[in-house]
């Protein structure tokens, strides 16, 4: 889906966006969830209706987890961050998950040439995806083109759109090809089906800027007489070149299947909050705000707030050169990471997971 | 699908038509046809290379035929003439038949309330098409929101399509749902689907009015390098009261289901070319030309040119009375042809036909 203008919004603008749409500071749920360091590095940082799903969760009432891959390439570490939001609520609150893997979204956006050429990448990206550790219980993944009741379904959320609607929240025109508009019917389908199947609420974890599907998903809901979907805001986080992560600009994230020369060679050429020189650096120190190095460790390496205060505090003293002491604990970190993932990714049975129904 | 303006153009009209689109008098193919009255009674009135169709017959390649229903009622005759063509060909020619019964389209353009409502009349359709005597060894029937490939085929169709090519097609603006524009490509699936399955070349008999969806698909199957549809144009029949035929208009039409009062009923205030009293109508004779009741005993009863001769001079002589002689021939033979119909449908077992993959 089309990246909109909301991903870098300013404090103010974001307070806005959160007034108008509803949308609540994480903080507040704080002491209602377990302690997590998605939480306190604030990789998750908004919700809507959370606070409901957890008195309804109280009561007695299950939910379902929805969160979905558009499979036309490999992953990247940046993709795992919503899936451990995922496994996080999963192995708290034992919800179900369901993980659309949309190669009809990767077709009509023109990213794959054919379906047929989505499904290597769609397997693989759920291998990787489930060698978080997911519940193979309690998780469903599916090629969306695939399940018989993601057309039917799609059908009867299309009829309670308009093109004009859809448009908007798309960004796209009329030389856009027909199955643009129809997969947004075709993404609420995804949002909706364990709610119009089991009755269980759903929420979605998401970035800001995909909040206008979610409000969609939100308005159909209402429309068929069922649960409105709730959601979970994840931080946007920057590569590691200072720009938005993309998969087309390889150099910005690191992929679960890159060499160990790959990483080694993007993280040394990151942006970081360093002097220019290493005599500055140890006389003035370095600045940890607006470096990607220290962004990236606490996102993915350290372990508490503690540890990142430490190393930020070492830095500021001029204690830590970037490129001999905290680009290679992030390589290191990466280069074990990857191989542990890409290890249990091989293992995985997609029998014991895979939904077509 | 919507009906169009080009329904009763002027002959000039359809001669510009019928240039501008290559069409073609089915008169010039009339030494290539086994005889049939639904040529010499001009039911059939053109083509678009069906003479490509019989060269490629001749060298040893068979084709298919697509020929749909939308399931959200009953059927009456006037549907069933498409298929009598459709059986003319494949008796002649040893045609496979497909025919999709397009619950997705009833859906979306607001016809039913959901995919379940039209489970039912799509298999009431189906029996009754079906007992007009297809081959089951050469016959497939499906609901189309049930058929895997369905969506598959409309994804890939979709991305050769523009949403302003299709809603001109159509006719529809942004206030339509995105399931409208979508179904566009769902009906080319459904036409193309022998071609890209089989590689046989397709013939679709369809009214004039539905030419731009042949037009479409004909487009999409250059872009997609197989071999483009051919389409036979059937007339359009005008109802027992001179409108046209319609569904929401019962007593345009007789249903297969309709009872024996009810066509009699209808048939007895059908539209004729009779004089206002007996007196004037035994002086002054009366005028097939016109009159309902010929035109529908001519295309549903009489067997040969020369009965319907016969019967239009004995009209223009005054020696037949439109409510004692004509009107009632008529209902008899149609009360007769629903008994039959009604009787055969029942008796056809779906397993033999229907088609879910």
């Amino acid at each position: 889906m089309k990246k909109h203008e909301t991903l870098q919004k300013s404090t103010a603008d974001l307070k806005r966006m959160f007034e108008e749409f509803h949308i609540r500071p994480i903080e507040e749920l704080v002491n209602r969830l377990p302690k997590s360091k998605l939480i306190d590095f604030k990789i998750i940082i908004a919700h809507r209706d959370f606070d409901l799903l957890l008195n309804e969760y109280l009561e007695g009432n299950k939910f379902s987890i929805v969160s979905g891959r558009g499979p036309s390439g490999p992953i990247h570490f940046g993709h795992l961050l919503v899936f451990r939001v995922v496994k996080f609520l999963q192995d708290a609150f034992g919800a179900n998950v369901y993980i659309p893997l949309s190669d009809d979204e990767k077709l009509v956006f023109g990213k794959i040439k054919s379906l047929k050429d989505a499904e290597f990448w769609a397997l693989d990206n759920a291998r990787v995806i489930l060698a978080l550790g997911f519940d193979k219980n309690r998780t469903k993944v599916y090629i969306s083109s695939k399940q018989r009741w993601v057309y039917k379904y799609a059908l009867e959320i299309a009829r309670k759109l308009t093109l004009s609607t859809v448009k908007n929240a798309l960004g796209v025109d009329d030389s856009s090809n027909p199955g643009i508009p129809f997969y947004a019917a075709v993404q609420i389908a995804h949002i909706l089906q364990p709610t119009l199947d089991t009755g269980e609420r759903v929420i979605v974890p998401i970035g800001l800027d995909q909040d206008v599907y979610m409000r969609l998903a939100r308005d159909v809901a209402e429309r068929m007489k069922i649960k409105k979907p709730a959601s979970l805001y994840i931080r946007f986080l920057l590569g590691l070149n200072g720009q938005p992560m993309s998969s087309s600009v390889p150099d910005t994230a690191i992929f679960v299947n890159d060499s160990e020369e790959e990483i080694w060679r993007k993280i040394m050429k990151a942006v970081t909050g360093g002097q220019p020189t290493i005599e500055e650096q140890r006389l003035k120190g370095g600045n940890p705000s607006g470096c990607m190095v220290f962004e990236w460790l606490k996102v993915f390496v350290f372990n508490s707030e503690k540890e990142a205060e430490e190393y930020a505090q070492l830095c500021k003293n001029g204690d830590l050169l970037c490129g001999f002491d905290c680009k290679p604990m992030l390589a290191r970190a990466f280069i074990k990471m990857a191989k542990e993932i890409t290890t249990k990714a091989e293992k995985i049975n997609l029998e014991d997971f895979l939904w077509e129904a």
